[in-house]
């Protein structure tokens, strides 16, 4: 069986060590730069994930004129780099797995209907769930869910991916877990934020479960279903992200608590925090689908620097309703 | 306006506490015991909330006799003691808000049935959330529901209860409240365990997620509604016990990961885990309701030494359904 996995970041070299540790022919592609010729020749990414030494089955490259048919796809590049990306995937009805979690900029489209645009005949699914790249190549018992709209293709795909210590569920709502994925992205931002600020559990708790039911709700309205922010990639990959120095959005969100400009947060962060480009997307679709997210709200203008993140904590503690809103 | 806190922990204090600074008459009845005589007299909890005055409108007591008909009531004793302390009430139709987390030993009744057993003509309601008690006192902004079956009791306890820094909901979803606060002081006890075996936070994202479908399972079984599990009394409250040193249930799994026997570590954390009697409950419930909760069982397996952690952790990766199941 062959794969290609698109983007050789932290997860995207993750991803492509698992599959080659079950024997599949795999093809890492990232862009070509220092990084990734050192990868090449030192065989292990030294920049994103230094320690692990890449199996022999995985062919590392930054020419894309060798990318040719694969029995499926792995895109794990950043939200923003998946568009130019995917018209390399040749073949009429190449099978598509998302790995990456964001929203696009600009379109604030899912990134399984970027892809759809650009690759109208492809089968196009997703991989999520609480999947921190070191802990899964270090071998820590960890738990996915793949979603495709044939069953069969999740199957195939699973099979690819599991592992002892990965297990990977199948499932079906491809839109409920791209909108878990990406939104979680900017509430672990918050988490960072309300951690460094010193507000403790209960604060970060009422916190998540805001956010968590304004991401359900904006998922209930582009056609997620609830009981996914219920399962792996809603509350899994949430409780994952949102207390994990591990995760670059919610060290991003710490620096920011701490005083730290944007700019200079994401310089100290180096590779991409997804939740700052999906926070603002999310407010496009705040208004775009009339769904209030005042906790998401609340992140945004945070990070612009439009208010203090003790105001915002202020903010949202007094717009509080007076009962909990249904979903 | 008079409130009566029963039970005067860590958690019955701070209650108190906050609705001294809100101007009510508060009564706080405890056992007799040195403990509760120091606190009568110094006007501290020096054993369970040191570093916080009582404020003079909070009266303490262990002398049932002096307990007179008030607005409402509060229950914060240990879940094994509600049955014993809610005789203690007087009047004919009883405000009895409860505050305790757990279900009753043996005959795994939620403790809004013990009350409405005990006392048939009280109105009877919860208050429940992401509810450290210290972080309470402090002053951390904090959330919490509050539901009863007449909204005009919610309103009249949330207006006791509200603060700047302890926003209140109100709420209906009585059942859906108790089984969540009830049932994630196991998670915590398997989230405590999870990390002191060094599993970290993909694991520990995965576990709380299964066991939260679970409870929300129960949950829906017992008579609750879905989008309780995804609230306050839900998600919030498993995040703020699942990752928090400050949680005696979290503490207890600590312990319990690292190897020392269950009476020992229950002697090292003091006050009652509830996580502990819970576990046993549950593991009734669930023969009882037929719901599958494998990972409530392995928790309890491990607490009661029949496997060893790393078995359960095994257990449980290879117990996992091909694809995530609906509820």
């Amino acid at each position: 069986m062959t794969v290609t996995v698109l983007g050789a970041g932290s997860w995207g070299t993750a991803l492509a060590i698992l599959l080659a540790r079950n024997d599949l022919e795999v093809t890492l592609y990232g862009r070509d730069d220092e990084d990734l010729r050192a990868m090449a020749s030192v065989r292990e990414n030294m920049a994103y994930l230094p320690g692990f030494v890449l199996p022999k089955n995985i062919r590392v490259t930054w020419e894309e004129e060798t990318l040719t048919e694969s029995d499926f796809w792995v895109v794990a590049v950043p939200s923003g780099a998946v568009r130019s990306v995917l018209p390399l995937i040749p073949g009429e009805h190449p099978v598509v797995t998302i790995a990456s979690k964001g929203i696009e900029a600009g379109t604030a489209m899912l990134l399984k209907d970027v892809a759809a645009e650009v690759l109208p005949d492809a089968e196009i699914g997703v991989i999520s769930g609480p999947n921190l790249a070191v802990e899964i190549v270090r071998g820590v018992p960890t738990v996915a869910v793949c979603a495709f709209a044939k069953p069969e293709l999740a199957d195939m795909v699973r099979g690819a991916f599991m592992a002892r210590s990965f297990r990977v569920y199948t499932g079906t709502d491809i839109i409920g877990i791209e909108v878990a994925g990406a939104l979680k992205n900017v509430l672990a931002i918050g988490a960072g934020m309300s951690d460094s600020l010193g507000f403790g559990d209960n604060t970060k708790g009422a916190f998540l479960a805001r956010g968590l039911h304004e991401t359900a709700k904006m998922g209930l309205a582009l056609g997620g279903r609830l009981e996914t922010f219920l399962g792996i990639a809603g509350v899994g990959d949430l409780f994952a992200t949102a207390s994990s120095r591990l995760s670059r959005n919610y060290r991003l969100g710490s620096l920011i608590g701490g005083g730290i400009p944007l700019r200079e947060a994401q310089e100290q962060i180096g590779q991409v925090a997804e939740g700052v480009s999906t926070s603002e997307s999310v407010q496009i679709l705040a208004r775009k689908h009339e769904v209030p997210m005042p906790t998401f709200e609340a992140v945004e203008a945070v990070l612009r620097g439009r208010i203090a993140p003790m105001a915002a904590v202020n903010m949202l503690m007094e717009r509080l309703p007076k009962s909990e809103i249904t979903l």
